[in-house]
């Protein structure tokens, strides 16, 4: 049973009135926006949307995206009008303290992911979709588009894997209200295009007046009935509903002042304000799901000695993971067989996700997944992540949590070129708000860094390397966040040589040779880039009075040598010796390309000789002690 | 007068033979890649690229990019076929020292950009026929695709740009192989979808056999009479020529072992290897133009006290340098009554490119144009420029000079929220190869960096506040790159603190209040992030035995505390307490939301006190000296 086109009517107009009044309040936001989609939104919620409100995390409620995130008034307004925000909470809109933010954030329980950067919202529906399969409930996956954020290319990455996977759960509709926020959009309203395109990605696709609350109501009741997903295209006007505002450019982002304010409202009749809908349930319910039968991880082992690439340990420990916890999902950017996520999809194929070349749909869709409670790997090469990086950031607006792996790090992959080496990889993730940020250098720690991954919280960023390189750690060895391994040490260590991941192996060759040679250095994995083990540097800093030497194969900005840096904030800090890369690298084998960036063994060698002056260390001829 | 079908066939024979002589000698690389393109790069070369490969910048060239860049080994043997790269050099492929890397890049004056993040060749195109368009040349930009880079959003913004702009410069060629990296694309062989989803976006397409020599000059023939952009679809086999190749899996990346390429050699008729061909010359001669009317430089300027946004500040230095430099050009993703950019487009219109809410796209643009000699200013929300750190990072191995600016920077932004608050952007954009990263924080300090911008090199980032401030210079002072300005100092500052842009001013405050405490504090504006003034630093740190204090509108990690530390790398360094943005930023006034951060005049004030022991410091009373 549906609600009375009067009783649509009615909730139209109060969705405009309050994305009025609480701009007007606010003295900042984006009415006009909101009151071109009021139609769309009062036949969505009345009889469209269905859900528990009580219980906005219940994984039956169809989901509702707003991926035009600075219409947040009309999203507040009609959480108001589904009894589950005051008015008095309404006009705290965009106020300090206030969980009605100026663009919408999960601190409002009914918002699963924060939109505000333009065209995210479709590609994250694309992960609740096929979440919501995967767990076979029965819910609808509305998005809120905007018109100007169809020129975004992420739309069309998500345009084309829901048309791949046929994920009739979207129903995407676009508020063509024709005006950007400078102006007219490309299309402006010659709707068809937008609806050739979503065909042209095998979608199903219609265009409708989106004033007309009849044929909203039909079209989104068809487009519930689809066996694809759905693009409703709806013409509309920006400020509709009032006279003065309507497709009139220069109201972009602007609120009304007081007195153009109570004339809007006047021209809406001046609504009571207490429309209260009640509205639909969810569609189904699904059962709750059996004790699930967790099994241990068993992770792969390496013998020390034996030679294994990081990304190939990640793979496996990946696979080993999936057969312990049923939560975890993999997604591929069409590298699988590059960063062993195809082992993981062998294995648990329901749970592997192809994203093909679409990084940033990837991330997206390990946002939208962990809605639904799943941990999401997604992997990809590192260097590729930074086409996903406001992907990232938002997903860290979102409170989401994700892990991400990015392959092939660093110089040292060697022939493919600077296009594939991810240099800037450790500064990206590290400039996330909360993310962890790991960087192995074996099999073992690999393996066991997996585990932490999926037991962590936020944006989790686990870095491996392409080439082999032996194992120095024994299987089942803790490898904690925030945790370090000293590896050599001794008791009269005049540098501490601080490395990470392919830099560490060389730093235990330099070690080597500057015993040889009567220098003792300190050997220190920090494999936990963030959070780092700052306790172990400062006793690093304390007790090796020739100072620390980072190496990193990374931009000297925002690496490793950044981060141990900050571990002294406050402080004065001792000498630092940062040995990065610093040209632009060209292709060669990995260890010309590692020895051309000054990161080598022989670099670190003789960098440490510089710092203790030169030629050979005092007592020379003592043996380093490997402590573990 | 075309080449003969003979000459195709024999040049095709010859371009595979040579990826497969090129790869197997670098023991790396991809030659079933560049073999199903080998019948499209050879009717290509020889009857449709007009080009004088004896004057590669020369700008009335057909540009080629290959945006499949890991078919680099097909474009070395073009190189090879046209005379300007010889065998010898072709076996150098992927070896230390050697032109002709992994991917290509513009190491080789024949590469413009460089590819290898895929996704990216289509987008520079737009820039260049946009820049061609400008220049009034008669030219055609050819893009050699992979059908496997059709996921990536970026080619949809570009497939929208180019059709919204009617790029009848751009001819597209997608080499279908059907298969990607690890498996099947998603779309194989269904080949009219792709030529769906460019004729929904403007395009002219037509699908072909891409191994018909006959019909691909058809095609190419119809694509340069078409009064729009077009796209040619080409069903090809991945290893098109040899049986034990074409269209198998497993072959992607991997050179044939030597008895294979043998076999292979054979298959191909064990070609002589000297074809070399006479490419079609350039289509028209431009005229040279005559010598530009440069106008000097007249900057906006502002009274000192007079209040101002530095975005705002800009947009209008930005339109002076328009009307002294006529190789200006500005870029907008859709904001530019935000960024300002608007000003230069209203006095500059031909001279003003839209690229609407499509930040990849923008950046790719202004990476196109600058191949042709413009300075391209592209500007948006800073946060936004995150979409687009790929293209960034490539820009820098495409060796581009780009600048970018991005507003709205930081917490300051206040009620729109996190969403919109770039924070991480300084971290993004240091940690890019030779970049540049200015801060400034007024209106005369903004103009004279943007004129400097122009005069730079690389990748260029200013990074602007939303909200004014007060301008603190005199109009024409001077800010070269590299510099600093120290606006308050005393000869017994205790502690120096170091801002830059928004917090510059609150840094300004807490001195006045340290000031009434009698603790005399050093202000110095590090406008210039990177490269930073070391040696302004370093007398800070000798002069103010308090240490140093960092205020930063920015996440800890990557930003100007960061850059401040480097300045000790190798030294023991000072006490360095840094205030940075810790806590996920909300909703509220700038004001609160500076204050919330800990970077506000109170927090550096009693941060400072902190420092020096709590209280009021030495010598109260003492008046501080403004030093300018």
């Amino acid at each position: 049973m549906t609600h009375s086109t009067d009783a649509w009517e009615g909730l139209a107009r109060q969705l405009r009135a309050d994305s009025i009044r609480a701009t007007t309040a606010a003295g900042s936001g984006h009415p006009t926006s909101s009151m071109s989609a009021a139609d769309l939104a009062a036949v969505l919620l009345a009889d469209h949307l269905h859900a528990d409100w009580a219980n906005p995390h219940d994984l039956d409620n169809d989901r509702l995206i707003l991926s035009k995130g600075h219409a947040s008034p009309l999203l507040y307004a009609m959480f108001k009008a589904a009894r589950v925000v005051s008015d008095e909470e309404l006009l705290t809109l965009r106020k300090r303290g206030s969980r009605l933010e100026g663009h919408p954030t999960p601190r409002l329980p009914w918002v699963d992911v924060a939109t505000g950067s333009l065209g995210q919202g479709l590609p994250a529906a694309v992960g609740m979709a096929l979440a919501a399969r995967l767990g076979e409930r029965d819910l609808r996956v509305w998005v809120l588009l905007g018109d100007g954020e169809m020129a975004e290319g992420s739309i069309y990455e998500a345009f084309e894997l829901a048309g791949y996977y046929g994920l009739r759960q979207i129903i995407a509709v676009i508020d063509a209200n024709r005006l950007g926020q400078r102006g007219p959009t490309m299309v402006q309203w010659e709707l068809e295009r937008y609806a050739d395109r979503a065909r042209a990605f095998g979608w199903n696709a219609l265009v409708i007046d989106g004033h007309d609350r009849g044929a909203i109501h039909r079209a989104f009741s068809d487009a519930e009935a689809s066996d694809r997903p759905v693009c409703v295209v709806a013409r509309t006007r920006k400020g509709a509903g009032v006279s003065f505002l309507e497709d009139k450019e220069g109201w972009h982002g602007r609120p009304l002042p007081e007195a153009d304010a109570r004339r809007a409202l006047a021209e809406l009749g001046n609504p009571a304000g207490d429309v209260r809908i009640t509205p639909p349930a969810p569609r189904h319910r699904t059962p709750a799901p059996g004790p699930a039968a967790a099994a241990p991880f068993s992770p792969p082992t390496y013998a020390v000695g034996a030679e294994v690439a990081t990304r190939e340990a990640f793979g496996d420990a990946l696979r080993a993971l999936g057969d312990a916890r049923p939560d975890v999902v993999a997604l591929d950017g069409e590298v699988g067989n590059s960063t062993y996520t195809e082992r993981f999809g062998k294995k648990h194929p329901a749970r592997f996700f192809e994203m093909f070349i679409a990084e940033q749909q990837m991330v997206s869709a390990a946002v939208g997944m962990q809605v639904f409670g799943l941990v999401p790997f997604a992997a990809t090469f590192a260097a590729f992540l930074s086409r996903a990086y406001d992907q990232i950031r938002m997903a860290a607006v979102s409170r989401a949590g994700i892990c991400l792996s990015g392959s092939h790090a660093g110089a040292s992959i060697g022939e493919d070129g600077p296009s594939q080496m991810a240099l800037e990889d450790l500064a990206m993730m590290r400039a996330v708000h909360g993310s962890t940020v790991l960087y192995p250098s074996s099999g073992n720690c690999t393996a066991a860094l997996v585990k932490e991954m999926a037991e962590g919280s936020g944006i989790r960023y686990l870095r491996t390397t392409r080439g082999k390189t032996p194992e120095i750690y024994q299987p089942g060895e803790p490898f904690p966040l925030g945790g370090s391994k000293v590896i050599r040490r001794s008791g009269r260590d005049q540098v501490a040589v601080l490395a990470a991941g392919i830099t560490l192996h060389e730093a235990l060759s330099a070690h080597e040779a500057l015993a040889r040679s009567g220098i003792a250095v300190r050997v220190v994995d920090l494999y936990s880039v963030k959070p780092i083990d700052a306790a172990t540097v400062e006793t690093c800093a304390r007790e090796c009075q020739g100072g620390l030497l980072v190496a990193e194969d990374h931009w000297p900005e925002g690496g490793l040598g950044d981060a141990v840096a900050e571990v002294f904030a406050g402080r004065p800090a001792p000498a630092l010796v940062r040995l990065a890369v610093r040209d632009m690298p060209h292709s060669g084998t990995p260890a010309e390309l590692l020895d051309d960036a000054g990161i080598s063994a022989r670099c670190i060698a003789d960098a440490v000789r510089r710092m203790v002056g030169g030629g050979a260390g005092r007592g020379a001829g003592a043996e380093a002690v490997t402590v573990r």
